[in-house]
């Protein structure tokens, strides 16, 4: 009953496979062997269109280089005020920019509203240097707290974007997750919509690390090739990267570990909406899952061998929660069984 | 026949067994879980004494953060003309200390020599702010020509660093083939010889990606956890890293790979010494062999299926090099076989 | 009628008269010359004890440089949500320290309560490298909409730094304006109350530009003096900088210009509490007045030759402006005479 | 007989007198008033095209921020190895672009040659991101030993730097100096040479503070204003180095004191000449004279008043310099007489 995070299981069997797979041998360094590039033609493949890829260590790593790529002086990006990027990346963003500033926007469940975003990126005036100027927006699909933007929410943060020339960034930790949640395809929910750089993660979806920033605008790969480089991110082995993606992508694994981390978090919020002990924070819709649960129920569940955390409510969340509860998280991963789910559900029944 | 570079091999089939082993289950993220703590432990063994153990990406991030956790405003790094951290790292070093400079220190072969090191320091007076003021100096062991600092060299070296208080780095990228060569022990070889932090590389010499950065005063340990995850170098599921270095100390397999191949390149030094075609730029001692060749002869064995780079001559190497020569690098590894050094000894013969 | 900003005004003719007056003659340079060490030692009367005084070219690098002396990887330093840090200076405290965030608390009038400043550093958990970790509360005196800090306000403020060992800088932009305003002494107003560092400006009370990071920690000096000269902030002739402190703090000039410039916001706030067109947002206590007023009364103003700005209400100011109303600025400087302000007062009577 | 440096010199009397006689009234603040406007066009008078002006504190603050507009990740600027950005500046350079690297050209008494600066660029491969990339070229017109690139060696410079699409930079602490040596206009000396953004000093030649930063390329104009003010060097009273630019440019001050200066160092050359205790170390050709002396006939001169610095020998001065020697550096200025130094010639007769 691992529920900590999704980073707590290892790797699916296929990608450690796939390194077993490709361990021999003598291969181009740096990003240039064949397997690299047979990797970066199924990105181009499965967004549609010609993309460039690089393979990055972290997903810190992916969304501080990608902000850092369309920085300016004095520059202010727009995240949402509980982003990764602002809560858990120790300021990378700001330490890879050489200072550029995060102005948090709020919104419910870990999105930005579309009017708060314009009403935070109105506070600048577009000559007045004293407050800086708006370099870039990024958003979390699948949200901190489990929730997903709708296509047409992505289209309307992407429309306030482009009002004022702003590049749109999407924090794809659980990018997989996301996108089974909303049955759509990665070009639909990315630049289609207008999103024009991507941290591509499947380290959550059962790789050890494999993680890419996904750029549309290929005129920007030069200097991006420069910028990753000089951040100690570009691998020599990178083929341990490729490797991963390639079983990652292959017959659909990553839609299929996704699919089914979402299944059992559907079933996890199942499972506590049955219950008398617990009740939902709000309806999963990637693998995370978030319940109220009194501290009693909480220390006998984990007595019994549950792992997950409790959490800080999301600026805004109305619920009440009384002294005697806490809200925790739970995530799922690629890993989780429906027995480890049911086992929890009948702990708290 | 490749000999292009040291991380054109992949994984030693026990580094690949290791990750395969450790795939499953569920284990606690960002470098806390038992096999990290396990492997934090082997280290201190290794070395003798407690040291702080992180993990990173590269040895690129080893370099830039080790020097960067002892900057100071106007800093100044000591390194030699040639060192990675100069000529390979695309100014890593200078951007992870928000603008510390290197400064280019003369010596044969990779080496800088205590002297060499004073005059350098020298320049710069105490009190001068306009200057900028020393703030570490930093050795590669072995160079990235193939060549070791003996233990005396590394105590005179250290001694002009502790003259002014300066702390000595080591980019042990190739710390194995050094400790191979010279036949010492890890302590004898840094902190008994005044070295105060490691970048111990595991990658080149069998592992797919297994970096590390040994603190010896733990008590910059805490602050380097702060610099480490602010640097986007923390790993979510760093068991991946943990998984190799398990295979690598165990059985003392780091050694003999390290030992294979300084072995492979004495011998592609013998053959070269051998050859009517071809000799050697300077003696081997780790892993790296150079030789000057006519550029025929480098076609022939090129169109013969060696792979190997053409490379600059290292500063101040006096021996005569004509217009239809090249000096050539050769590096071996754990995957390089007697059967190959054997047949580019046939080619050149 | 010039009510724009304290730093419309030029330079008090005694200043200037200094600056003529030392412009002869050969003096050692970059804050070495004799005139600079006798500033010094006034700058160590005045505050009763040892400083180390540095002067800067602007209030922005004082605020900055004070910020980053304390920096460290993945700092937060703790500001007032509308502080010249986080509204006016493009990022410069982030720039300087290498990304080191801001992090806003609220509370009335641009003073941030001891209570909303618990808060905000408890958010930070001493161990947990991913949010980061406070290094420094700034506060502002007086703050940026004319409010000053009590003595026992800066006590609380500073009680609350100390239980996390965090240095205490204050925004002594308007220093003198505060002071007069509280009738103290410098000593009691900053390292008394157990502030550590402070931004002493002398250009909007009537210095051309004069600005100086005042350090009590005399121990941090020597670093200090590398880090403004890499942030190039050392002047050459330095000595125009102590001419004009020299005058400034002869004969109490500074203090006679601070309670002119207060004495002149008072005599505006009783003229507009007087006014039948404009009401008074807050009592001043320093040199900046806030009015609400008409939007037919602001242009009738302005048509007579008031020059003022509009400005934004402070976070949590409750008072209601109508539609037809604006929120206006007048900031009062040396150089405001009783005239201008009754001819004002008659504008709006 | 003060001749350690022009910047020992105050201010010049006209720019004292036209402090004071802008001293009083209303002005807008941060480089938008009247007088800013008025000297604005001033400068692109003077260099026959439209420029943009930007005012900044210092020399070291003009020639970082200068480079940090054309950084770019991994960023390489090519300087002479004496320059005053990599001698003088405390990494400065390196910090405002997060750090860039400074590469050391030779050539001649501070005078990079064409040839080095070709070689030295040329190791930068285009698409190679290990070794970084060329950003910018930075040269010193006068020298920091008093040489001046003729016209013809801008030009050859400027032909090397095209060919690989870089800026050229002027670090124009001393821009007065050689334009009276060369006896030419402003723009012959820059754009129309190619070099594309000049560091303006006028504190060396009389003013107390007055820099600026003029870029030919207006286009950069809109970013660069951020950038200063992100780097703390945009003065709210920025009339005060109107108001010395202004006196700077009336009636050809500037020009004047450049001739003045010059002509006492060409006086004192030939008085070294003549002395049989000294000998010139080589031909000034602006404000900069340096003379190799005995040990005991600078200690009498200092005795009797001289104040002047010993000085390391620039790389590759060929001249022989005993053990009793020592070369000394003279920099002489508008203030600078001829008492003075006829008075120092009757002292080393």
């Amino acid at each position: 009953m691992f529920f900590a995070s999704d980073n707590w299981a290892g790797a699916h069997p296929k990608i450690a496979a796939s390194l077993s797979t490709h361990a021999s041998g003598f291969s181009t360094a740096y990003g240039d062997g064949d397997l690299d590039r047979a990797v970066y033609e199924k990105f181009s493949e499965i967004f549609e269109r010609e993309v460039a890829v690089f393979f990055v260590a972290t997903g810190t790593a992916a969304n501080s280089l990608s902000l850092a790529a369309y920085n300016r002086p004095g520059g202010v990006s727009f995240c949402h005020r509980e982003a990764h990027v602002m809560e858990d990346e120790c300021g990378a963003p700001e330490y890879f920019s050489g200072g550029a500033r995060l102005r948090a926007v709020d919104g419910p469940l870990g999105r930005m509203t579309p009017n708060n975003l314009e009403k935070a990126i109105s506070h600048f005036e577009p000559e007045f240097v004293h407050a800086g100027q708006p370099i870039a927006v990024t958003i979390t699909q699948a949200t901190e707290v489990g929730a997903v933007y709708s296509l047409a929410e992505i289209d309307a943060i992407s429309a306030v974007a482009r009002k004022r020339n702003l590049p749109l960034h999407m924090d794809g930790a659980r990018f997989a997750n996301a996108l089974a949640s909303l049955e759509t395809t990665p070009a639909e929910m990315t630049w289609k919509r207008g999103v024009d750089i991507v941290s591509f993660g499947g380290t959550k979806n059962g790789c050890w690390c494999a993680e890419a920033v996904v750029l549309f605008d290929t005129g920007k790969a030069r200097e991006f090739g420069f910028l990753r480089k000089r951040a100690a991110q570009l691998f020599s082995k990178s083929r341990f990267i490729a490797a991963q993606f390639d079983a990652y992508f292959t017959d659909g694994l990553w839609l299929e570990t996704a699919r089914h981390s979402n299944a059992m978090a559907a079933r996890l919020g199942k499972v506590i909406e049955a219950s008398s002990k617990a009740r939902l924070g709000w309806q999963p819709q990637a693998n995370e899952v978030f319940a109220i649960m009194g501290k009693d129920t909480m220390k006998a569940a984990t007595d019994a061998g549950a792992v997950f955390y409790p959490w800080n409510a999301p600026h805004g969340f109305a619920e009440p929660i009384s002294e005697n509860e806490t809200l925790c998280r739970f995530v799922t991963s690629f890993a989780t069984t429906v027995e480890d789910v049911d086992r929890f559900g009948d702990l708290i029944a």
